[in-house]
């Protein structure tokens, strides 16, 4: 059996005992039943995913994959591709969004080249490259199915790996010029609706382009026909490494009971990608912010998570995971540390 | 002069040269413009609010009033009164909701009798009671008009005490049972709308007892007439002294620059009491989290404030404030220290 095909196997159903039991423990806080919301949501899915009703959320890692894309050529993107190599080093050097938020929140950042357009080795990345950038998925598949595979299955590796050295709290996090472009294909493939409903300004494009961007995507679909339910045929067809790498991470942190928190825009599709693959994923998962880009609703409402954060950010990269692993923690430190009402006589 | 007079004519506009400045800084960090959404909002406040692109936001407390309410007697809320003042001494004891989620940000917690139905000083609670409850509404006036503006003075004096001590970053919150039914009059008669638009479960009424307590507070407005255009009438008449006293809070930062957390449905009542007496207030909220009680997206559409959480909250105490501490910081800590295009080179 395949490394993908195991992992995907392992994905069980949470703990329904550990949810009652910190359901059980929310509902003896000094509070009104159920008045924290999300973070009692929040508690009641760690505990699920740990099958203990007690959990650590405090080692923390976003895990952020880098690529470029065939597409780009298209003029789907305002900015220049070498953006993509330039950036990814800045990642673990904390000096861009996600490296200083990460910072903040105590996380550490660990940062893969999964394919990023460049020759040379990128300082303080990790160099999975499969290959220099998909094919444009305007002219033919994106990546062969081998391909799309093997990215999954780096992303396994790189869940796996984080997993063994501790890390309790995994984020996903990317970096790859105009990966708005794949990301909306997955999206429209999967929900079965039309590219301009799921097709924004990425990074920046100008408004006037957005229908041109839309254009090449649905073209691109038409050309390859992938399959909406074969999300392997999707990522092969219109998808890119890191949103494999990015869908990779969830099934293995799904595998180890691990919870996983969603980014921004690009990361919806990989979650699609890991849902379709196996819908148990979603128990894993953790959507941190709404993404400002068009197409978030659509793509959240499939997978059914609302976000805690409501922040109008479209920076990416896995600023906004980031950014939750603060309120994830909060929500543990306060289950743990509120008293209950057997400790203080509140008259009830 | 009164001091409610003197403070209310202090407030001015935020500092339009600061917040271009800040947008310069923004600008020119390594991302796309503005794609950190309302991180860049809040840098771009709190430049104007402290007439400085640079500003602390380290020192942080959160005001918490308490107070009963005459209106308790007509049968709008499930718990027991006596709940206010035994849950009060908590808020400072870091073992209820705003005192954990406090602790975990760093963050101070003052609390505040302004008017606890109790004849004993709680402990670690400030005494500043003006009577032992309003009266009941639904039967005449709350409170006298030099009441209500008793209230929001004790409100400026906590302000100003705090900004003394150096804090930078003050939140509200409150304790009463039964104040969403004050809370729910007041964004009813401000928005002219009807009660049952604005009217909820509070800390969990029972649905079909929604409508029973709508229809108080539709009888107390009825029967008081408030001016929906005189903020200290309304409050009077059909508010709480604890409702006052968070809008003193607001007067009082916004008096004295300094930026104020609103928390959940009982804060956006204060607030929009703030607003009317003075619509500048405004410039110095940051809205906090999207409370679950029905009437928060219109009270908040007055405002024109969109929360950084939706948590589906709804404790109240100042809890929803606190958490937002830690967003407000990390946004001022990404803004510091996120390297500039001028420092790396990004080929731009």
């Amino acid at each position: 059996m395949s490394i993908l095909e195991s992992t995907v196997n392992n994905i069980d159903s949470l703990d329904k005992t550990s949810i009652e039991q910190a359901k059980k423990r929310l509902d003896r806080l000094i509070k009104p039943q159920g008045s924290l919301g999300k973070m009692e949501d929040i508690c009641m899915q760690l505990a699920g995913i740990h099958k203990n009703k007690h959990f650590d959320t405090s080692k923390k890692v976003v895990i952020a994959f880098g690529a470029d894309h065939g597409v780009y050529e298209e003029g789907v993107a305002p900015d220049p591709q070498n953006i993509t190599y330039m950036q990814l080093p800045n990642f673990t050097k904390g000096i861009c969004g996600v490296g200083v938020i990460s910072k903040f929140v105590g996380a550490d950042v660990i940062a893969v080249d999964i394919g990023v357009n460049c020759d040379h080795e990128l300082e303080g990345v990790l160099n999975y490259k499969i290959r220099k950038g998909t094919s444009n998925m305007a002219k033919g598949p994106a990546m062969t199915i081998e391909e799309a595979i093997r990215s999954l299955e780096i992303g396994i590796e790189m869940a796996e790996d984080s997993i063994k050295k501790g890390y309790n709290l995994i984020g996903i996090g990317e970096m790859g010029i105009c990966n708005t472009t794949p990301s909306s294909a997955i999206i429209s493939v999967i929900d079965n609706c039309d590219p301009e409903d799921v097709t924004g300004i990425g990074a920046g494009l100008k408004k006037e382009r957005v229908k041109f961007k839309a254009d090449t995507i649905r073209k691109s679909i038409e050309l390859n026909k992938p399959n909406p339910e074969d999300a392997i045929d999707i990522l092969s067809k219109v998808g890119g490494f890191e949103i494999g790498g990015m869908a990779g991470v969830i099934l293995g942190c799904s595998a180890n009971r691990i919870p996983v928190v969603l980014d921004g825009f690009i990361s919806y599709a990989a979650a699609l990608l890991a849902y379709k693959i196996n819908p148990k994923t979603r128990e894993y998962m953790i959507a941190s912010h709404s993404s400002a880009e068009t197409g978030t609703q659509r793509a959240l409402n499939i997978l059914n998570l609302e976000p805690v954060l409501n922040m109008g950010m479209r920076l990416g990269e896995g600023s906004g995971a980031a950014l939750a692993f603060n309120i994830i923690e909060a929500s543990n430190y306060t289950y743990e540390n509120m008293a209950t009402f057997d400790e203080v006589d509140m008259g009830r």
